[in-house]
């Protein structure tokens, strides 16, 4: 059953790289195989042989012809042997000098290209065990997940994205929000959070969790904000607690928790043009009004640690006072938050708890980089993640791409992750369609960063796509691109027939055609 | 006849501000009308009106509810009257201490919302004239397109887009470039190239000028291409020279001329990844080598100055060279090129023509502003006016999205116009909806870089948007949005009706409205 979820990506083959360190890891990857690239002299044709080039894959068992899918059963338990006796976290195996086999796929997974193509690389395993052991990349992986598949966030890694899905109280359904999940990981979401708030949270995530072969993340104060039927008064320490547990259980990846929020600087976000723009951040901000007390998230953030521990859930410390409006990028309150959360990443590490930063939302160009410099300098370089940020207010509809300007500048100066925005953002829910023009306008933002921060072997896949574009190697330029399918069905639509030039010069207005002529005779 | 093709903006007023020097003069914009904010204290209903918001209108006379629009005749001749016995060009009257009617008219147009919020703004008639005379800035305004609005290109002035369109050889038809001219300036086109390079050229251009409220430019050499029946070897000056004198006479506002190819540098393009892109430049190289002699348009170039000048034409000098790949990109071919502008830009100005420089193309982020500094330092503070440039070459199918993440970069960085790039681009030809969202996106880009680069009253714009998406005043968001229709059937799709919260998150868990209750509280 369910056989069509299976992910298809045109003359790509899903190959699987085996571990060094570890045997029995297979690192699964997506193989695009090339043409050859024709040319003609004197009459006589000459054919080069192109090299196939890897790609990062996301999709997991989805896009293996061999898997079986069963989504009443859920994917394969991958990870479940690795290492029965788990007693600690990514970080507390790092610090003690331990290369776990969750380090070695990830080094594996990073480096696609570069074996096959002679390219040195830095990322060893040894190297992500040594980042993980500093704090500043995070494996998120909760023992009780094993389905995922492991990945890693940090600022000498490639940029990630993450996808927001779930219902509200309003619109979306169960099996629409599983569907969403498969669809971010075939387009390329490294990482996926369920902001569910309507009902059946529980059921939703338990249904995602096990068909998802990415890190989820969660916003566990939504339910627990659902167990006091909404009454922001009555949340406690007690209820949040038991969902923490619940969430650990189930095997969620991440939290995202607001524990930033200090009574003492509630106030500053009152003065603002837009006020608070974050659930999570004005709930917690009028729990500590209306209690005229530090919020339960503060005062028991060593117990959440606790707990975060021994299933290794990692800690994306929410900023709750994050700007909604350019207007209020870079204010006294979103810093105060930030400086909190640099206290508050001291006391996770001294957990062995991983832990990553959020941050905006909206902000204007030229403050961009000052929010990376001091994230980095505040919160001790743990990794950052940012929505976005937006960076001009005046485009809803269009959301997808002010945030996307943003991102790639952000994940340029240092950004780990990206959560993508959709083109309905401020406006509804999205719905398949605008995931995938959400997702693809952040992997060209976090590849755009990738290229721009010298990642080993980023650029490898834009001069493919790029050498076949000017051989005119059509199906090598869809195959190669982040949406085979929209660039081929644009170019069909238009031509045809596949000749040596494009519609949008016509036969004899072709740059690239007079270009080869003229290399030709020379 | 033709009424239909009337533009009409939501809650939106066409009105006239009246020159101060000229007052004969009467600079159209669109002033949006806004509801008050309303704030209940205690049960009781406090209004607080919000001023209204001025937005720049390239829309022309097609925005106004009174003018009698009439295809066949053409647009009113807005710019006849004013300096009937012209025998300068706008630079030369500016080097002559000169502040013509166009210069007062942009300095009122760039200061939308300065003059009415009380913002002060170093933009007046007298800077205008400085910058032009300093050959910062263009004013392109053929004296025979008195049909036109001015407007300006210079790095102190807002940011500006620009909008390709023309029939290829292979589709589209004279009525449908009509149709997208018109929609280019609906949406915010700034200027706009008639790239057309198939049939009846001449007749399609004469059409689009004569309705056409924005600068026109054009590619002469794809006409005299025609003319010699696309025969490379048997372009000369004297076809060409009369190309530009046929296209003068139509009135034209500016031509991209490729003359910046030198014999000696066209061999350094043949290495290339990806070789040549640019069509004319791809055919004045190959008619360099074919010929074993500079071009025609290198040789003649103060000819064409003085056919220039004689009707206000501005060149914009092109980059034929310009790379096709973010891996070409920078290289010896493109700043070889970029040196022999500079020394034509001198030329130019010496003939008191207004000149301006193309660029690239393909530039991933990091080169991006080494390419500003650069066209500065060489071609002596002239405009420049760039294609993206895209960051990535992976994305075909989204490169509107990969070029706009380039274009706010390089505008930030002092570009002065960016040429839009559809969805549809290295696939096939835009359609009406694809050049909807390549100016969409650009319009994102110019505006997010016209707010880091501190232009007055830039961000007024957001700052009343943002206000009202948090004041739960969601028409006036629409209003305000670049994309009115767009936003509102998005809304409107999920929210049947309208209340003080969206579908994103549902009624009890708007952090909007939660943050508007802790405020009230307070």
């Amino acid at each position: 059953m369910n056989q069509n979820i299976k992910i298809h990506y045109p003359h790509s083959e899903k190959i699987y790289l085996q571990g060094k360190r570890y045997p029995f890891l297979r690192v699964g990857m997506r193989r695009v195989s090339l043409m050859p690239t024709v040319t003609v002299t004197d009459g006589k044709e000459t054919r080069h042989d192109n090299a196939p080039v890897f790609i990062y894959d996301t999709s997991g068992p989805y896009s293996d012809p061999d898997a079986d899918i069963d989504l009443e059963r859920g994917l394969p338990r991958l990870r479940e042997t690795w290492m029965p006796e788990r007693k600690g976290t990514q970080r507390y195996y790092a610090r003690h000098g331990i290369v776990t086999p969750e380090m070695e796929y990830v080094a594996i997974r990073e480096n696609m290209n570069n074996e096959a193509l002679g390219i040195s690389s830095y990322i060893t395993p040894e190297f992500v065990r040594e980042e993980v052991a500093a704090g500043r990349a995070v494996i998120p992986c909760n023992h009780r997940h094993p389905e995922a598949e492991p990945m890693i966030i940090g600022d000498r890694f490639l940029v990630k994205i993450n996808t927001n899905i779930g219902n509200s109280a309003l619109s979306s359904n169960l099996e629409e929000e599983v569907e969403k999940a498969v669809w971010s990981c075939k387009w390329g979401g490294d990482t996926l959070m369920d902001l569910s708030t309507g009902s059946h949270i529980h059921e939703t995530r338990e249904h995602i969790l096990r068909n998802c072969p990415v890190p989820v993340g969660t916003v566990p104060l939504y339910q627990a904000f659902e167990k006091v039927n909404e009454k922001i008064a009555d949340l406690s320490w007690d209820v949040y607690r038991d969902t923490l547990i619940e969430q650990c259980e189930q095997g969620v990846d991440y939290f995202t928790i607001h524990c930033g929020i200090r009574l003492k600087n509630v106030h500053y976000a009152l003065d603002r043009l837009t006020g608070m723009v974050s659930r999570g951040g004005s709930i917690i901000s009028s729990w500590c009004s209306m209690h005229q007390q530090e919020s339960f998230l503060y005062t028991h953030f060593d117990d959440i640690c606790d707990i975060c521990r021994r299933y290794d859930v990692a800690i994306s410390l929410g900023d709750g006072l994050r700007p909604g409006s350019i207007h209020d990028a870079n204010d006294r309150a979103q810093f105060a938050e930030l400086d909190t959360m640099g206290e508050l990443v001291q006391r996770a590490w001294d957990k062995d708890v991983q832990v990553f930063i959020e941050g905006p939302g909206h902000v204007p160009l030229q403050k961009i980089r000052e929010n990376v410099e001091r994230e980095q300098e505040k919160c001790h370089h743990a990794p950052f993640y940012t929505l976005g940020p937006l960076v001009t207010d005046i485009a809803p509809g269009y959301d997808h791409i002010t945030s996307a300007i943003g991102a790639a500048l952000i994940g340029w100066a240092g950004t780990s992750m990206l959560c993508y925005v959709t083109p309905k953002e401020h406006l509804a829910l999205p719905d398949l369609q605008d995931v995938r023009d959400g997702i693809i306008a952040y992997k060209i933002a976090a590849h755009a960063a990738d290229i721009a921060k010298g990642h080993p072997g980023a650029m490898v896949r834009d001069n493919a796509l790029s050498k076949a574009r000017y051989d005119f190697r059509w199906l090598d330029q869809f195959s190669l691109s982040l949406d085979p399918e929209r660039s081929q069905a644009i170019y069909q639509a238009a031509n045809p027939q596949q000749g040596r030039y494009c519609t949008m010069c016509g036969p004899n207005f072709c740059a690239a055609r007079i270009s080869h002529t003229l290399c030709e005779e020379k």
